[in-house]
C-alpha cells in the first residue's frame, strides 16, 4: 500500500480498526450459519452516535436494509450494529422482515440500548430464511468477553472474501484527537451504486447527522460507487457511519476551519476500504485503477471510467498481462459519452499505448511486466475538457468462474 | 435446433447459405493474415442489389464501416462485399482509412463493379494496420474458380468462433420463390447495440432500399441487438442486407399483402444468426434465452432481459448448472426499470423458482438437470403490464477467460 501526501493531515494507525475510535467496541462469534468461520458480528458505541447510511439501489432491497433505515429515520442516531454473513435475508418476504426485526430487538436488549438505536445487516445467499434459533443463541452470547475484538468482527462479515478489511486513521481537530475507523466486506456482486458490500465506519468526531449524511453520500460516490468486480449490484449493499462525538471537537460543519481535513480523512478511509474490496474481488489477482481526465464533465469521466473498469475483455486482458489497449479504446467508445476519438490517449501506468486515437509504439515486454504488478493503472486522457474520475476494479480470472459456478453448492 | 410454427410461411433450405438466393455468389481464400485459416471472403451479386446496413454505436468506428456507409449512401445499392478477418482495421487513423478505400477499389475492379457498389468489412485485432501487400495479392485471386463457395466465405469471416454460421430459407411471394440467406461471425466483444459481429444477409426479393433499411433496423433491434456474450460493444459491428430483386415478386412494401410473411422470414434469418453467435460465444457451452413479459413497456422488458443476460453471476451460475435464482432476481432489481418486486415470478424452463417475489419450492436435482441442457430458458414474469422482450446469450466459462487472457499472444 502506498500512501500519498494526504498523510500530511492525518496519520494511519498501525493495526487500526473499527473499534479504534473512542467509545467503540466490536466483536464476533460463530453461531452456526457457516460451518466453522465466525458468522455473527456487532459494533457498539457506549454513547448514542450520530448516524448516516447509504443503501443499494436494487429494487429487491433486503429486509435488514429496511429495518436499518427505519432505525436511523427515528432520531438519526445509532448505538449498535448487528451483522450476519452466510445468508442475505433478501427475497424472504414477510417472514424475512420479521426475522430482521427480531434480530434487531434481541440485539438491542442484549447490549442494553433502545431498539431504534440498532442497525441490522446481512450478507450471503439470497432467498433463504435465517435459521433464527441459531442466530438467537448467538446473539445471546454477545456480552461474553471472549468474543470481543475488531478482528473477530472483520472476520464475521466476510463471505467469499479472502481477507479481513479494516483501517483507522487519526487527525487533530480543534486540538483534539479524532479517530476514524472502518471495516468492510466484498467480494462478488460488486458494482457501482453500492457494491455487494457492507461497510461500516466509526468515528469519535463530533458532527451533526445532516452533515454526516451529506458527507457520506458525496464520498460514497467517489469511493464505494466507483468500484466494480463483476457488474452485479446486490440487494444488500449498505454503508453506515457512526459518529459518537467523544473526541470533543467543535461540531463539524462545512464552516468549520478544518472541515476539509475531516472530509479528506473520511474519504481516505472510504477509498481505502473500497480499494481493498476491489483488490479482494472474487478470483482477483490484482487491483486495477482507471483514471480518466479531460472529459467534458466529471459525470462523463465517471461513466467512461466505469465502462473501462467493467469490461470483461479489459479485465481478462489484464489477467493475462496482455497490453491489449484496443479493448480499452473500445470500452471508452461504447460508454455512451460524447468525446472526440481523435484526441484520446491511453497510458498503462507510464507507458503511452495510444496517442490521439492511434497506436503509439511501445515496448511489449515492458508493458507485460507492468501489467504483472499488484496494482495496475489505466489512464485515459480525453483532451476535451476538464472532467475527471477514478474507478477501481480487478482482473477477471478462472478463479472467478470457479467460485461463481458453484457458489451455492 | 427447434423450429416453431413460423415454418408455416417459409421453408428452411438444407445446406442453405449466403449464396442460395438467385444471382449471388460467395467465396473465400487464404491470403496470409492468419497462419492457415481462410481469412479473406467476398459476396457478389450479378446485378446491383438494394442495400441497407446497421453499424456499431461505438465512437471508435472502424475504417471499413466508414467506407461501407459511404458506398451505400451513394445510391443505396451494393453489388459486392469484401471481408477480412484477423485484423479489424480499427484505430488505425488516416492510413487505415486509406487501406479500406484501397481494399474497396481493388475488389471492385477485380469483380468488375463500380467502387461505390462495394462494401468493406474487417474483424479481428484492433490497432494494427492491414498488411496490404498480402491482402492485395489475395484480392487479385478472387476470380479463380477454386475459391468459390459459401462455405469458404463463412470460414473466412470467423475469428475466435468455433463454427461457421449460415442459413437460407425460401418462401413464396406473388407466386415467385423468394430466398433469404445469410452468414455471420461472433464471438467475443458481443453486446447489444451491435455485437462484435459481422452479419450479411442476401435475398433475391424485390424490395426498395428504404423499406429494406427500415425493416433491417426494426429486426436488428429484436435479434442482433438482443444478444450478448460479454457486454463489450465492438468498433466493427455491421449488418448488411442485399436484395437483388431476381425473384421477380411485386415490390415489397408495408402495403404488400405478403409483407408480414417477408418480415417474419427475414426476422427468422436474423434471429437464427444472432442465436448462433450467442451459442458460439467465446468459451460458451450453452445457449441462454431470457424471456421477459409483463413489464410496463417493451422497452422496459428489453432493459430487464439485457440486464439478466449480461450478468456475469447469472452466466457463471448457469455454467455451473446452479439454480441460483437470487442472481436473476438481483439482475432484474438493478436494471433501473420500474417494477413491483412482489409480483415477479421466475422460471427456469418450466420450473417455477420464484413466485411473487419470494422463493418457490422446487426440485434442485431437476433444475440442475435442466440447466445442463444445450439451450436454457430463463423466464421472468413481472405481472405489471404487457411489455415483453427476448434476449440471448451464453454461460461464462473458464474457457472465456483463457481465450481472452491471451487473445493477442
Amino acid at each position: 500500500m502506498v500512501f500519498t501526501d494526504q498523510q500530511d493531515t492525518f496519520k494511519l494507525l498501525k493495526n487500526g480498526n473499527i473499534a479504534s475510535a473512542k467509545g467503540f467496541q466490536a466483536g464476533g462469534l460463530h453461531c452456526g450459519l457457516r460451518k466453522k468461520k465466525i458468522d455473527l458480528g456487532w459494533v457498539y458505541s457506549d454513547v448514542p452516535a450520530q448516524a448516516a447510511g447509504v443503501y443499494t439501489t436494487n429494487v429487491f432491497q433486503a429486509a435488514p436494509l429496511k429495518v436499518t433505515q427505519e432505525s436511523i429515520a427515528k432520531e438519526n442516531q445509532l448505538q449498535g450494529i448487528i451483522v450476519n454473513s452466510a445468508i442475505a435475508n433478501a427475497c424472504t418476504g414477510e417472514q424475512g422482515l420479521q426475522d430482521a426485526y427480531d434480530m434487531r430487538k434481541q440485539f438491542a436488549e442484549t447490549v442494553g440500548i433502545e431498539e431504534h438505536m440498532a442497525a441490522v445487516a446481512s450478507t450471503g445467499l439470497i432467498g433463504e430464511l435465517l435459521p433464527m434459533d441459531r442466530l438467537q443463541k448467538g446473539i445471546s452470547q454477545i456480552n461474553h468477553e471472549e468474543h470481543l475484538g475488531a478482528g473477530k468482527f472483520e472476520t464475521a462479515i466476510l463471505t467469499t472474501d479472502t481477507k479481513e478489511k479494516g483501517i483507522a486513521i487519526e487527525l487533530e481537530i480543534d486540538g483534539q484527537t479524532v479517530t476514524i475507523g472502518g471495516a468492510a466486506k466484498g467480494s462478488g456482486m460488486i458494482h457501482p451504486n453500492m457494491a455487494t458490500m457492507l461497510s461500516f465506519v466509526t468515528t469519535d468526531a463530533n458532527i451533526a447527522s445532516a452533515a454526516l449524511h451529506d458527507t457520506l453520500k458525496s464520498i460514497t460516490n467517489k469511493s464505494f460507487n466507483m468500484i466494480t468486480v463483476d457488474g452485479d449490484t446486490s440487494t444488500n449493499d449498505m454503508v453506515l457511519v457512526l459518529a459518537n462525538g467523544k473526541a470533543g471537537n467543535q461540531p463539524l460543519t462545512a464552516q468549520h476551519p478544518q472541515w476539509n481535513d475531516f472530509y479528506q480523512a473520511l474519504q481516505f478511509v472510504c477509498e481505502y476500504l473500497a480499494k481493498e474490496i476491489a483488490r479482494d474481488g472474487e478470483g482477483a489477482t490484482r487491483l486495477v485503477e482507471v483514471q480518466v481526465d479531460g472529459a467534458f464533465t466529471d459525470e462523463s469521466a465517471t461513466a467512461i471510467a466505469k465502462s473501462i473498469i467493467s469490461s470483461n475483455l479489459v479485465k481478462t486482458a489484464i489477467h493475462g498481462a496482455d497490453a491489449n489497449w484496443g479493448r480499452i479504446i473500445t470500452a471508452i467508445g461504447y460508454s455512451g459519452q460524447a468525446l472526440d476519438p481523435d484526441k484520446v490517449s491511453v497510458y498503462l501506468g507510464e507507458i503511452l499505448v495510444v496517442e490521439n486515437g492511434v497506436p503509439a509504439p511501445f515496448n511489449e515486454e515492458q508493458a507485460k511486466e507492468y501489467l504483472l504488478e499488484d496494482e495496475v493503472k489505466i489512464i485515459a486522457k480525453l483532451g476535451d475538457a476538464n472532467g475527471k474520475a477514478t474507478a477501481w476494479g480487478c482482473d477477471l480470472s478462472y478463479e472467478y468462474v470457479r467460485i461463481n459456478a458453484s457458489y451455492r453448492t
